[in-house]
């Protein structure tokens, strides 16, 4: 097996795929509508990045930035776009599209090894009677659904996942193992959750008591839209008086965090480990950076784009690059910054001036 | 179901409330002990915010932020404050208390739908045989109970939830599904664990070693205190040597990380993404916003306030409130934020100020 | 049991150890290597940090930090270096070694309790037929191996944790409850996954098309070398093109996120909730402070550290230490907070300069 014994250096192996059928060039270039330069009949038997590519690989250059790299890569075959069809460099055999990062998508797809789906419903899962299992359902071992679930046709409830009493879901929906959906939650066609995402959690609502504090009951929904994914062990919580609603289309990474009463637009992005606290607004088309945390009752405008850590303690306006804490427009906190970085040689002659030293 | 079709724009849904009996405006009153004004007869179905609520819900407004809602609302009933009980606005029909949101909470309750409890346990849940089980146990499906686990009364162990060899869990524990308590954990009365949260693995410490590392053994033990909550994915580490401890009464959101050997005090607050590392020492009463850190072997005094993203190096004394990274005073932060915006018009003249350029 | 009654004052409990067989103070000395000062007969029965530790109790001082908690202990013996033999303090019954914390950790094992293992494979467990399982595998309850699974000898899987098709796992690979290793991951020898923890999904790559977004599928491996330890609910995704890998010896924490593509070295600690962006190259002996971030792409050279919650968005060079938001090197970090820290006073009579009120 590959990884390496305690005691030798770092290598850092690769595969380029999952061993399917090979394919010559010409047949990708057929696939994928591209004009093909070279040899066709080079085999591929899969996908590799241009520096570790070898004779038997498709590579792909995309960006500049691998252009000195596709000069040395000993691919056999690279997607390239027009403007390197001519490029000097090694591959001699090579595709020319527009895209090769879309061509390359579909290309991924054949190569592809999908994890094997069993049918129906394993001996060892538990479904409440009152369920009621749409058409072609997968449960996985140890699945268990609960009192008056609804699953939608084509459903698959991976190993251990964990549908709550009256929940709703979809066509499609796919569960990994482990996953939890909370009673009462609500679930569209295709949507995903990745091992440990957890879904309809009542939110972190407390009243004060004289004995302590009091949980405040949640009675809102939590609904994912159709096609929302959520990345491994990330949490949605269900509103309290509100609803919490992620968009349709919209695709959260891991280990991410939406509090109580959020509502999410439509196809945005989060990066993983973004928090958005309680009854916070996330318009369409948000794209948030990694570790990015949004404060409670705060709006970000449709389109908007927030750096990686970014804090949000304010509302930011559609279709706004924002970055850093306290978050700003990226212009403003990179013109801060500079100045900081400036002021560091400047802070002792200025104290020197305002004393009057100078004078 | 409500997920909205991919092709249409974004309509937020909305569902006050999980549909039980309706209940009159008059009713309602009397139960929160408020003064009606306006139609005692309205009849409420569910509960919902100003301007989301119908002629059938009941609403609030415990904020000005909200008035200008209010004026607009089409709620049937809103629970107000005296301040706001002559306000001009369509919701006629008013109860008015002094504390909307904890009349609020009181009648959150009754639209709240529970999650159905089946009670003893069930066929597949795994049972060591030397386990003691109190008396009115629920163990749900696939649930694990290890060798000498002490189980109080009125224990609900979720689906898929695991407890660890010799741990011992007070009365009405609540572990949600897929929940793990590693061996040798304490739990209180009504400690609750929601989705996917851990207590008691044993902590990140290594030592070097001629060939790589060493894991430290850890013997301290896990306390979770009476009445602390650990929010969906949250983690906290048993002790090295000395224990972990979480005050009773502390409440944690999701995916918060408390390393090994720390103290938390009671009635703390921990909002969603907080990490505090080894050997802290917090407070009781202390509140710490998202995605806080906080650094190893460090004090945060009693009541102490840490705004979200705060990055704590240093001790906070008790009560203050500090912010930002480095976390200071939330008042020396803002100043510096202030002075930096200001820094940046400045930045260039100064540079030639001290070059001496101007003089 | 301890947890303490919801109306007493904070007290927090302690425990040194898990109650073993008692040792004398002078066979410590003999076990450490060290030498005994004052009485050997001591008995110990626990450890415990010198501000909490009895008479009952082996205690250490490692760290000048201590010193003053050394000279009020209650401690029956007490590790120390040679350079506090003949410290003033209570303790008398002294083991002088070179390094106590190594001392301790020998003596640690002797007083941890070890999980009760069980043999074999467990009646609810669910393992595909063409699994193959090596010698001394422990399958706990519900545990779930998928088709083609290899399961090196020793291999330990907890209750609940799911193996997916194809993985490959090495000797005395540890999974903890509810771990998941999704299909095709490859492990090394005596990996550790936490409860929760996860491998091999699929990461987080889409490409835009007519209709909202396409998953981009992924064949890229994800590869955990010999000796890797993946904290409590933390994630590693498996490559898209390329491959992810961490290497042999490499440690990390509770809550973090390693995403697809990434490449990290040899013996890096990574500390809870750090997320790793795609593609980015972390080398040999790195240390990640908690709640770091690193951008997509980028490179921190080999044994590297940065400070908790450092936001990397730019190459760190080879063996420095950096910190902060934007991360820089931690001394222009301390100096630029320092310069902002003083202008705060100055910006006003700077802003009258520079407008020329003081000419």
């Amino acid at each position: 097996m590959s990884p390496a014994p305690g005691g030798s250096t770092t290598t850092w192996q690769q595969n380029g795929g999952d061993g399917q059928e090979p394919i010559t060039a010409a047949a990708i270039a057929a696939q994928v509508g591209g004009v093909l330069i070279g040899d066709g009949s080079v085999l591929v038997q899969g996908i590799a990045p241009l520096d570790r590519a070898g004779a038997q690989h498709l590579s792909f250059l995309a960006h500049p930035r691998y252009a000195a790299s596709f000069a040395d890569s000993a691919a056999g075959v690279v997607l390239v776009t027009p403007a390197y069809a001519e490029q000097p460099g090694r591959p001699t055999t090579r595709i020319v599209v527009e895209k090769p990062i879309d061509a390359l998508v579909g290309l991924l797809a054949r190569f592809h090894r999908r994890e094997p789906r069993a049918e129906g419903v394993h001996a060892t899962a538990v479904v409440a009677p009152s369920a009621r299992l749409g058409a072609g359902v997968t449960l996985d071992a140890h699945a268990v659904v609960g009192d008056d679930v609804v699953l939608g046709d084509g459903c698959w409830i991976g190993a251990g996942a964990v549908v709550g009493a009256g929940s709703v879901l979809g066509r499609d929906v796919r569960l990994y193992p482990n996953a939890v959906v909370y009673p009462f939650t609500e679930l569209g066609d295709r949507v995903v959750l990745h091992a440990g995402a957890q879904a309809g959690r009542e939110g972190f609502g407390f009243v004060p008591r004289p004995d302590g504090v009091a949980r405040i009951p949640h009675i809102g929904r939590c609904v994912l839209e159709h096609d929302v994914e959520l990345g491994a062990n990330s949490c949605v919580d269900r509103g309290s008086v509100d609803d919490t609603i992620i968009g349709a289309g919209t695709k959260i990474d891991s280990l991410v965090h939406i509090a109580h009463n959020v509502r999410v637009g439509r196809f945005c992005f989060f990066a993983s480990q973004v928090g958005v606290a309680g009854s916070a607004r996330i318009g369409d088309g948000v794209q948030l950076g990694g570790q990015v945390g949004v404060g409670g009752h705060l709006t970000v405008g449709a389109r908007a784009q927030l750096g990686g850590q970014a804090g949000v303690i304010g509302d930011v306006p559609a279709g706004e690059t924002w970055s850093g804490y306290p978050a700003r427009p990226h212009k403003e906190q990179l013109r801060a910054q500079a100045a900081l970085a400036r002021l560091v040689k400047l802070i002792r002659p200025l104290e020197r001036l305002v004393r009057g030293d100078s004078a």
